[in-house]
């Protein structure tokens, strides 16, 4: 007679502020955030997260909110958790941490998402230099599917998945980061929440001071935004310092791969059950590090069985020529970028803005592949996109003399803008 | 009562040299390459290919072919073939051309193929800082499944597939690759083989001046190393010359997503069973450019439904922070170079050199995805390897206070290398 | 801005009994039973629904409760629901229902089930002969996993399914129904609950007598323990009566094909979230009845895009020759029952108990199969067995002089058996 | 330097009939069947196959073939062939021989089929009550994809497989198999080719008359007909006489679940690439008998990698209660006709006559399910349908107050029929 029910170790109440819960959350990496629960591995337990935002996205006809987002919140994170064995002794730095996902989804009663475009001067995304100004779709859920008012004809089982798991790194990792990461550096004070530690304290200003931003994916993973990571996966973190002390937060109803628009997973408040187990000296058996230092290791993972099936894909290349016709060496970087670009041209003929087609590439289940990275001077990227989330058919046909586009594939709705937009065209470029 | 047998158009013998073919081969880009044979739209026809060395790379006991081997003469192609309607009316610049790969496979009575790391001096790869020297695997075939005997405990389904498809360029095309690839430029005159147009001809070198190289992928297709573009599959050609003029060769028995040691897919010589249909004004209605010109497009394609199914993925993560602990700026490139460096120290553990990994990782069919790439500094790749293809349990476990690596893992057979070499460690690095 | 979360029709306390419930459940088909709650097509609804059994099965140490049970209680059902368009037209007879099955699971906090074997005098099974005693094995859930402490070794993710959803029957249907079941006919009043119209008033008698079982699968759909009916998937039902009155239960966290040992998935209390939509005139027009009357026809469904993913399967065939060695016409039943038992057979091997075999292929993901049902005399039935689910490898393999089965393969926990067994051997054939 | 080919063992020249063959061919199981060549263990070779009839069935425009074919001479094998190992010891009695399918296709030059229904009188098939007449179609292939002219509308890849692998049986096991099916024993004399043993010779009528038709799958394999042994998959059979004496034939390009038009696969003649493997002493340690005697086993097999994998499916149910009303008593055969009578009226709405449909889900890649066979009285089975195979939308929709079928949808061509049918309707029932 085992337990029924995952144990909740961090509930999570969506009408509060993220500084109102019942747990302290975080929004930086630090190992001297104290941990909020104990996790005994092999216990099968639930953590509940607000969205990355800590709800300041509003399920409204607005991108205001978008637009004027102060990025430095990100991200609100549930945790950190101190992992320890059936005996009680603490993960240890050079142990490996398997994480199991067992099962994750959005927050019952508050089952929707968002997917936006960020200002240009506000932290743009991946083609900034095309769709500069700040935009957003809502999604509501059916179950698995998702629909978004913004972007019509469009429905599809998501992917979901963290966007955001990792452990707590040593003084000495947050060292190389802070070191490596420098021209980024800012005063990160104005917006770190430890609530454990009284607010604006000796101890809280040097941890403030300190602390890294959980923007990048790291040795510890952390943000790293991968749609694979979903129901039934397991990953195999490094554990950095005594108990692990895991956080894990930003939950994506679907993501595409890349998550180009930056906010442009489905965004949403969320549950992970999660099982762990502690693999003693697994860090150092199976993460060679590759880099300088015995820190620079990566976590590796597993994907599970339960991946939406699609068998019919339309892809679209990009080689490493940007839309300027300029030439670049094997950069799989400006290669995606050109893939994503054909795949919006493309599908712009079906009767969507290019800002929809942006957006949709962020958040539905596409895949990005380096397909050929050594074909000098072009990089080879695809973007394959399912076409069953399309209830129209995507795929080249002959025309029979008559164009394709025409306007009975216009669909009127479009992504939400700004108030003080005006009568802003929402397709500029 | 239709033809039972599809018609073959472009004959190998693979015993004969490239220039002693029946009909002529090609190693360079160019409109005025004559055609070697018409096709009609609709009509099932097969073309078989040399590998892309023509031969020069044998089954033999030494990597000394691959450290000698002359790059310039990349790639043998078969072609160019001229497509015309049902009424004998030829495709027209505009045209989208539709390829469908209905089969595909080695040729008769040459089932092997090689996969090989090239000389640092000698073009090296995507790890020739790591991997510097000349290697070589030899693989044979059993069916759908391909063995090494420089790699033990490999066996897997091939996902086969033509590392290049593409049309030729017009004029103006080549003009612009030829401008923006000018700092590779080099005299490609020694190499060119035209068979049609007698050599050292006034015709001759005026083409082999102005041809372009068949290395990279480009707007026309060509070497895209794409490995999903395999059986079943139907790829969108933009047609820039009347006729089309289709070009195929470069044989993969199966490719790793990046190809990455260059010589990195299984090569071998092989057939295509092809089926072309002519969407008349669908390359402008279907393709937009992204670029400076109405010639900055892109091919696209459907995935075929026999690749092979695999349900258990292991997955390596790599951060744009390079083997040195440089960070690079969302650069997918560097955060490939991480992922497949991790993969390969991984996979050391299990009884292989490193150099073995490297080019199992080139030539397995793993995927590697742009997973993140707007997390600013760090894009976020991943490379995804099937379990199955291991005799054994690659998954971490649970140490139980052993170390994993022990001479029961170290399989003794590794990757050939050079006679000159004398009793070079395999695994230098 | 739509609402965030499906709308409860249905609630269910499984503290309570089933008669205790707020909305009254049903056990039987009938016309007349009582709509209990309103569904317009479009909106996302939820309803929950007590195990088939209601509640009668236990989370403790002995099959006792199964020994015992009282069969004729099958199924408790939650609903009818009548079905309603926009505009408050209720779904007609001759329409057709199309039941998205958006979302479903165990109920939150009541995450485990159990799978049984009937005794052969209370109900048996597909091979009762070979397996006459009640045993219990007990579920417990791991998110999308499930694991038994009665049968070690084995963990898998469910293909969640109700195991029943139904239209009513019509008054004629059900004459045609409880006239060609005569000679399964009993009195069912015993047991039938219809809590909305007063038990063992005239109306109530009435219905009683008239009533169907629920327990086969009819032309109403209803009890078809079809696995793939699962999360995504969408199911087309006949409309019978105005309103359509729409049922529900005997959900199931995992079945394999078949079912076979009668209580043999394994069953949970659940929920399910679910859209309709009314095809006006849908069943005329695309379920043409295979029968005497129109009223001979079956639902169709389209199976949903996250079933559980396996890669490798061992299959068992068996042929319609049965295990006394005779000969059987072309019959598919016999050829299951032997594809069966050489499954049941060949996994003993692994150190189960064949009990514990029997029960396994009850409830995991696998798929039996009619593979020839023309070669005569012989049927040729298959059953595949995903080989993940097991944690130690079940696909033959050289011997090297050793044989298989020894004590190091067995698995000591076996089935619940019953108290009045006393010390009963588990594994009898 | 392994051998880079398979080694040819049978070869076969389809111009020629069955007993013009390099190799005698044989059409009956018996002991003493003289091996045509050895193999050894771990050895690739290639068996080619002439189709079941043995080039009786034409590419041409009537079903007059069919009509009068004998079918007494079914099946025309290759073999049999003697497994050694690699030290010359044949295969025995009691061990396992696993056989892996690495390759196989239609054979070159000969890359069509044909699908038929038998007449009534002349064997009939699963439906004959309702398809009593001769009728064929045709099938060409296109690489892996295959299309008839006789059911326009449709095209698909093939799960192409072998009908038919099996080893030969034991004087004691032919017994058996005698002795159960002697109610449709018939003389056999008339038909059997043995050619290596003079035909009319004494030990010709002495084998001709103990020897065991083709027909049915048995416990050496032999007909499976199961769609599943395909490219990649491993069969695990019984060895009863000392070399395992190893045949094959029947090659299907498609098959479904079923096969339920009898001479219902696509038809063909082939090839086979096979590898062998003896596991000494796995018959006895993997096979249990389940029945009267060591001899009833039956083999074991695992699906290969590349099945052609399909997301979207049509299923149609089927109860076992029989087109005119009757109640059988879980009978999963008769359930199995009703849901393909179902599968049938439904598909025939889309412009297909109900033959066209009938042979279509005879050799269409569709999946026969036993989902339910303990739900009393009702076996349920379920046959689904991969709808990318049609090139329209077949699922059902709204109607919008117009009746679906329509000449719009009247596909005009249909099956072949019989030049002696005169202008029959080809739709009878």
């Amino acid at each position: 007679m085992a337990p029924l029910t995952p144990r909740l170790v961090v509930p999570i109440d969506v009408k509060k502020q993220p500084w109102e819960q019942e747990l302290p959350l975080h929004n930086r990496w630090h190992p001297d955030i104290p941990p909020v629960a104990d996790v005994t591995e092999g216990e099968l337990f639930r953590v509940e997260m607000v969205d990355w935002s800590g709800g300041k996205v509003k399920d409204d006809n607005s991108a205001d909110d978008i637009k004027f987002m102060a990025g430095g919140i990100a991200h609100y994170l549930s945790g950190p958790l101190r992992i320890i064995d059936s005996e009680g002794v603490p993960a240890s730095p050079g142990d490996l941490l398997a994480v199991e996902i067992c099962n994750l989804g959005p927050l019952p009663g508050d089952e929707w998402g968002y997917t936006a475009i960020f200002e240009r001067e506000n932290g743009g995304g991946f083609l900034t230099e095309h769709f500069p100004r700040a935009r957003k779709a809502i999604w509501y859920f059916e179950g698995i599917y998702a629909y978004s008012p913004q972007i019509p004809g469009v429905r599809f089982p998501g992917l979901t998945h963290p966007g955001l798991v990792g452990t707590a790194p040593s003084v000495e990792l947050l060292n190389i980061w802070n070191e490596r990461e420098k021209r980024l550096s800012e005063t990160s004070e104005e917006t770190i929440k430890l609530c454990e530690i009284q607010e604006g304290s000796a101890e809280w200003h040097r941890i403030a001071n300190e602390a890294a931003r959980t923007i990048p994916g790291r040795e510890n993973g952390g943000n790293c935004d991968i749609k694979n990571l979903g129901r039934g996966s397991k990953v195999y973190l490094p554990v950095f310092v005594e108990g692990a002390n895991l956080s894990m937060g930003d939950m994506h109803f679907s993501q595409g791969d890349g998550e180009i628009s930056l906010c442009g997973a489905i965004e949403m408040s969320g549950f992970l059950e999660l099982k762990c187990e502690i693999i003693r000296g697994g860090m150092k058996e199976y993460l060679t590090p590759v880099g300088p230092t015995p820190l620079h290791v990566s976590p590796i993972f597993e994907i599970g069985p339960v991946e939406p099936r699609f068998s019919e894909w339309l892809v679209f290349e990009g080689i490493s020529v940007d839309e300027h016709g300029r030439q670049h060496f094997l950069d799989a970087s400006v290669a995606y970028k050109r893939a994503v670009l054909n795949a919006i041209e493309y599908l712009s003929r079906f009767g969507y803005s290019k800002e929809q087609v942006y957006v949709l590439l962020s958040c539905c289940p596409c895949e990005g592949r380096i397909s050929g990275i050594v074909d000098s001077p072009n990089a080879m990227t695809t973007i394959a996109i399912p076409t069953a989330i399309f209830d129209q058919d995507i795929k080249p046909k002959r025309l029979n003399g008559r164009p394709l586009s025409g306007p009975r594939l216009r669909r009127l709705p479009d992504l939400l803008s700004c108030s003080c937009d005006g009568r802003l065209p929402t397709t500029p470029n």
